[in-house]
C-alpha cells in the first residue's frame, strides 16, 4: 500500500490539484492475473464491496427460495441502496417474509442518501435502520437465520451462526483464513473481513461466472449476479455509479462500491474479476479506476465508449456548472 | 507532493485502512521555518483557507469603515459558514449597507451545510447563493466594489478590479507573482491562485502578527484576525473544526478550511503561520494535521490538551455509534 502509485489525478485549471494513490487487480477464476497495479496482496477491508459475496449463503441455503425472494429482493441484499421509497418497501417485504419487521434491523439509522428522499423524510420524522443503505443486507441476513432456526437477535456479531455462516462462504471464495487479526467492524456493525485485492479479484470471477465453483455454489452465485445487474436500480438508486453502470453494460459488467474507496466487480463474458483501493479511501477515485478497468477489459460500441467517458473523465463543475477541472486516470492504469 | 510522507492513518479495528499522505509548512513573519514536511515549494490551490487574506483590501481600502461592517460581518467576509439563520441574517446585513441584496450574489446557490438548516429551507424553498458557505465573502467583494466606485457586475471574473486587487494583495502578502499559470476557478467561481505552502504559511505569520507589513495592512490584519478568533461561529458554524479551535482557543488560533485537503492558519502568539495540504484532497486528515500542529506549537493547558485530542486522534464510530477505529497522526508529524 505505502508504494502503489498515483492512479488519479483531479485537475483544476492548468494544474493538478489532488492525487489519489490505490491498487487494482484483474483476475479470472484460476486465479490468473490479468492485471496488478500497486499492492494487491496486503488485506483491505472490502466493506460493502462485497455485499453479493455475503449474501450468497443466503441463496445457497435455500433461504431465499423458502421465503420466496424476489430477483430485486436478491439485488436489495447485495445493495448499498439510497433509502428511496421502493428501496424501503423491498427491504420491509424481505422482512416480512421472515415474520419479521424494521424492528429486527441492527444497522443503525442514517438519512438516506437520496436527497429528496431525506427532505421529505425531514418533514415530518426522523431515520431509523430501514434507511441505512445496508438494510437489505440484513434483511437477507435476518431471512438468513430464521431459516437456519436460530435465535435472529445479535444476528450481527461475528459469533452468530449467522456471521459465522458468511465468514465460512468468504473463506471458501476467495481461498483465505479469516480470523480475528483480519476482523473490523463495518459500518452497519457486522463484521468486515480483510483481504487481499489479488483474493478479491479471483473471487469475483468466480462468481460473476461460476467457474471454480461446486454446482449449487456456482448456480447460486450466477442468480445473485444476474438479479443484480438486471435490477440495478435496487443495488444503489437513482444517478448513483453502480447503478447507471450496469443499466448502460446490462449483464456483461457487475459492480459494486464500498466505504473507504474500495469497489469490486466483474466482467462475466470475459471470466474476469475487479477488485480496486484506492489508498486514501476515495470514493471518486475508485470510481474512476473501475470505469477505466471497464473501458480497457470490456468490448464497447462507440455509444457505449462515448457513454463511459463522463465516467472515466468526469468533469469537474461548480455550484454555478463552470467546468473547473477534471478526474483523469494516469499511465499507471494505462495498458502494459 | 509525489513523494510526501503518509501523515495520517485511519484505523479500523488491528490495521490501516486507509492513509492520507501531505505537505506541511509551520513559518515565521520572515520565512524562517519551524517545521518543513513533505514539498512546501509546489504551488498548491489554497481555495477558501486563504479567504481572510482575500477580505484584507476589503479593510485596507476603508471599504469595511465605510460600510460600517461590525466584527461579525468581517468575520462573515472569511467564512465558509454553514447557511445558519444568522449566518444568512449577517450577509444580507452586509449587501444592504453597500445598497445591494442577494441577487448580485454570484457564487451560485447549494444546500446549507449545517443539515437542520437544509432540512428547514427544503419545506418551502430551494436554496439560492445565499445558502453558498462562500457568500459572506462575496458580499465583501461587492462592499468593496461598490468602495471602488466600481460596477459590481461581474465582480468575481479575474479581470475586474475587484480580483485585481486581491490578486496584488496575495501577491504582496506571499511574496509571489500570480499569472494566468497558477490560476483556476474556485467552487464558487472567483479565482483561486496557487501559491506554495511555504509562501502561505509565512503570509499567515504575517496576517496573524502584523509583523513585517506596513503600518495600514498590519492595521487590517490584526483586527480582520481578531474578528475571527473572537466570531468563530461567524467563521463556520455550529459544530464544524474551524469554530470549536478557535472557541477552544480564543485569541492564540486562527484556522481556516479550504477545500481538498487544504488548511491555513496561525498562532499569533508564537508568530507563526501554518500552511497543509493533503495530496489526496481530504478535508477529515486535514484537520487532523491542524489539531496536531497545534498541540504541538501551542503551549496548553492540561484542560485544553484533553480538548485537543478528539480533534489530534478522533474516534471513528459507526452507524449504531460504536467506535470503530480512528484516525491518527504518523511519525512524520512527530518533533524531529
Amino acid at each position: 500500500m505505502i508504494g502503489d502509485p498515483v492512479l488519479v489525478e483531479a485537475w483544476r485549471g492548468p494544474l493538478v490539484e489532488s492525487r489519489h494513490r490505490g491498487a487494482v487487480a484483474v483476475a479470472r477464476a484460476d486465479g490468473k492475473l490479468a492485471l496488478s497495479v500497486g499492492d494487491i496482496e496486503t488485506p483491505v477491508f472490502p466493506r460493502s464491496a462485497v455485499k453479493a459475496l455475503q449474501a450468497l449463503a443466503l441463496v445457497e441455503t435455500g433461504a431465499a427460495d423458502r421465503y420466496g425472494l424476489s430477483d430485486e429482493e436478491l439485488a436489495l441484499a447485495c445493495a448499498s441502496h439510497s433509502g428511496e421509497p421502493a428501496h424501503l418497501e423491498g427491504v420491509c417485504r424481505m422482512l416480512a417474509k421472515a415474520g419479521l419487521d424494521a424492528s429486527a434491523l441492527a444497522c443503525g439509522p442514517h438519512w438516506p442518501i437520496y436527497q429528496p428522499a431525506a427532505f421529505a423524510l425531514a418533514k415530518t420524522d426522523a431515520p431509523s435502520a430501514l434507511h441505512n443503505y445496508c438494510s437489505g443486507k440484513h434483511a437477507g441476513f435476518l431471512c438468513l437465520a430464521c431459516a437456519m432456526g436460530v435465535d435472529h437477535v445479535g444476528y450481527w456479531r461475528p459469533e452468530h451462526p449467522v456471521q459465522q455462516k458468511v465468514r465460512g462462504v468468504l473463506e471458501a471464495l476467495t481461498g483465505t483464513i479469516l480470523g480475528p487479526e483480519q476482523c473490523a467492524v463495518d459500518g452497519c456493525s457486522v463484521p468486515t473481513w480483510a483481504i487481499p485485492l489479488k483474493n478479491l479479484a479471483c473471487a469475483f470471477a468466480k462468481f460473476s461466472t461460476g467457474q471454480g465453483l461446486p454446482a449449487e455454489p456456482a448456480k447460486a452465485a450466477v442468480r445473485l449476479r444476474a438479479a443484480c445487474t438486471q435490477n440495478p436500480w435496487y443495488v444503489a438508486g437513482t444517478g448513483r455509479f453502480c447503478t447507471e453502470i450496469m443499466k448502460l453494460l446490462g449483464s456483461r459488467a457487475f459492480v459494486k462500491t464500498g466505504a473507504e474507496g474500495v469497489f469490486c466487480g466483474a466482467l462475466p463474458e470475459q471470466g474476469l474479476g475487479i477488485a480496486i483501493k484506492c489508498d486514501d479511501g476515495a470514493g471518486r477515485a475508485a470510481e474512476v479506476v473501475m470505469a477505466a478497468i471497464i473501458a480497457r477489459f470490456l468490448p464497447l460500441d462507440t455509444a457505449e465508449r462515448v457513454a463511459l467517458t463522463r465516467f472515466v473523465n468526469p468533469a469537474l463543475r461548480n455550484w454555478n456548472g463552470i467546468e473547473v477541472g477534471a478526474l483523469k486516470v494516469t499511465e499507471a492504469l494505462a495498458a502494459r
